[in-house]
C-alpha cells in the first residue's frame, strides 16, 4: 500500500517509506527488497568535497539542470554541516514551477553516523530505494578529505569532487590522495582570482600522477561559479560523457554490484556491531574495574569475544 | 629488551616499540598490556578542527612550550592530510637545541584507518604506550568536522577545537554541534581581521548553549597566531587550568579509564570485524551473483552471519 503509492510518486509516502528504510523496520526492508528488482538504473552521482566548498549551491544547479533536461532527481545528503535541505532549495528557486519540481525532485537528509568521508547502509539502502522508486539520476553529497572516501568511490557511477580556490587546502587535498578518487575535479567559486592557480594544481597532479586512474577514464577539470550559476551545463555535459563512457565499457552494471555487495557488507556489519555494542553496555562496570586493576587487556578482550560469540 | 631500551629513552627502540603495538604484533600487544602498569598519569590533549586551520603550527608551538616547561611531549598525527612530521617540526626549530629536543618530544604519524572524525585502536594503544614511557603530555591531532568527533572527546583529558576565522565555515561548524565538544576553542590566525567576528559567533553560541557542558567546564576561548608563536603561552596556561579543573574532581582518572573501556571495545571490534572481512572476501563472487540475481537482500545477510558465527 505504501509501496504503491511511493511509486505512484505521492511525496508524503516515498519520504514515509524512506524513513522506514532507513531505521531498518521490517516493512522497510521488505519494500527495500521490492524495490531492487525495479532498481539498477539510475545514474548515481558523488558529490565530495571539504565543507565551505559550496556543494550545496552546485548541487541545487544540478537539480535545477538535470530537471529542466527531463530528469527525476533523488539527491540524498550526508554532510552533517550541510544546511541544504528541500525547504532551502525551494526557497533559492523560485523561478521554477513549484509543482513540477516538487514532482522531479526528491531532497533527504540523513545522520552521518560516524561514518565522515565513508558511506553508511543507510546511505546506500536510499540510493537503492530512490533508484527503484524511478529516480533516474542520484546525487549523494557527502563531506570527504581524500583517503577515506573509496567505499563512495565504490558505490556510485560518477564522482565529484569540489575545490575551492585560496583556501590553502588544495595542496594538502592533492598530497593526501583525493586526486585518487574524482572523475570530474570541480573548481567552484571559479571567479576567485586564485582559480587558475588551483586549476594548475589539479591539472598537474593528474599529469603526473602515477597511478592507474580508474577504469581507463582521464579525470576532467570543470570550473564552475554554481552560485551565479555558471559552469553547471558544462559540468551535467562532462557528467554525461563519463556515464556514457561506463555505459559503453559494460561498467554501469558492475557499479550497481559492488554497490548492492557493500550494502550486505555493512548490514551484516551493522547486524554483529549491535551485538558487540550491546556486550560492552552490558559488561560496563565489569570490564572498567577490571582492566584499571588488573590491566590484562588482551585476557578482556577474549572474555568479551566469548560473549559476542554467545550472543550471535 | 626493546622495552628496557624504550623505558631508558632510547628513541629507535621507542619507535620500534610503537611500531610492533602499533601492527597488533604478539610482542607489541604483551609490552602495552606491561607499558598498562605504569601508564594513566599523562595528561592528553586532543587538537581537532578542519584541515587548514594550522594546527601542525600550533601543535609545534605547543610542543615547544611544553618542553620549556620541563615536560616530556608525545604527539599523535591522525590527519591524513597532515604534512607534519618530526623532520619538519625539527626543521622549523633550530632555535632550541636538539639533542634536548629529540630526548623529550617523540612524534608519530598513523594511518587514519577510516576513522576520520573518530578515534582508531591504535591512536589509543599509542596513547597508552607513550603514557606508560613517560611522556606527561600527549598530544593527539585528528580531523575533526564536529558531531562525530565523541570519540576523541571521550578518549582525552582535554578538548582544543581550532577555528580559522573567515573561511566561512564556523557558522557551519557551530551548526553541526561542533560547539558541544571543545573544552578549549582556539581562534588561530587570530590576525584576520575577521577573527573578532568568529571570536563573537563562538562565544555568542557558547553563551546561548541549552547543553550542559562535559563536567561544568565553561568553555574557554583563546586567540593564537601560531605561526609567530603568539598566543601559544596563554593556551597552555588555559589547557594546565583545565587539566587542575578535572583533577580537582577526580575526572582525571575517570577519563583513563574511559580510554581503556574503549581501546577494548576497539580491539574487540577490529578482531570480529577482521572476520566479516574474511568472510565477505571469501563468498564476494557468490554474494555478487545472488544480490543481483535474486535480490533476495536480508537472506544472504542472513546467510553471512551464519557464515561469520561459524567462524569466531
Amino acid at each position: 500500500m505504501l509501496l504503491e503509492k511511493a511509486l505512484a510518486g505521492d511525496e508524503l509516502a516515498i519520504a514515509r517509506l524512506l524513513t522506514k528504510i532507513e531505521y531498518f523496520t521490517p516493512e522497510g526492508l521488505e519494500n527495500l527488497q521490492e524495490l531492487m528488482k525495479r532498481s539498477g538504473n539510475a545514474h548515481v552521482i558523488g558529490i565530495t568535497g571539504l565543507p565551505g566548498g559550496g556543494k550545496s549551491t552546485l548541487i541545487s544547479g544540478l537539480i535545477s539542470e538535470y530537471v529542466n533536461r527531463g530528469h527525476k532527481v533523488g539527491v540524498i545528503l550526508v554532510d552533517p554541516s550541510s544546511p541544504f535541505s528541500m525547504g532551502s532549495f525551494m526557497g533559492n528557486r523560485v523561478r521554477m514551477v513549484g509543482k513540477d519540481l516538487q514532482k522531479n525532485v526528491f531532497i533527504r537528509s540523513i545522520a552521518s553516523r560516524g561514518n565522515l568521508g565513508g558511506i553508511s547502509a543507510e546511505a546506500l539502502m536510499l540510493i537503492e530505494a530512490l533508484d527503484g522508486l524511478g529516480f533516474d539520476k542520484i546525487i549523494i553529497e557527502t563531506v570527504g578529505a581524500g583517503q577515506t572516501d573509496t567505499d563512495v568511490v565504490n558505490a556510485v557511477h560518477t564522482v565529484g569532487v569540489v575545490s575551492v580556490p585560496g583556501t590553502g587546502d588544495e595542496i594538502q587535498a592533492l598530497k593526501a590522495g583525493i586526486m585518487e578518487i574524482g572523475d570530474v575535479y570541480i573548481i567552484n567559486k571559479a571567479d576567485n582570482p586564485e582559480a587558475e592557480m588551483l586549476y594548475e594544481a589539479i591539472k598537474f597532479a593528474l599529469d603526473t600522477a602515477e597511478i592507474n586512474f580508474r577504469d581507463g577514464w582521464t579525470p576532467k577539470i570543470v570550473k564552475t561559479i554554481a552560485i551565479k550559476n555558471i559552469g553547471i551545463k558544462e559540468l551535467v555535459d562532462v557528467f554525461e560523457e563519463h556515464l556514457n563512457y561506463i555505459k559503453s565499457r559494460g561498467l554501469f552494471e558492475k557499479r550497481v554490484r559492488d554497490r548492492r555487495v557493500k550494502m550486505l557488507e555493512l548490514l551484516l556489519r551493522k547486524k554483529i556491531e549491535d551485538i558487540i555494542s550491546r556486550v560492552i553496555k552490558e559488561n560496563l562496570n565489569y570490564i572498567s574495574k577490571e582492566i584499571n586493576e588488573k590491566h590484562n587487556l588482551l585476557g578482556l578482550v577474549n572474555e568479551m569475544y566469548n560473549n559476542v560469540k554467545s550472543y550471535l
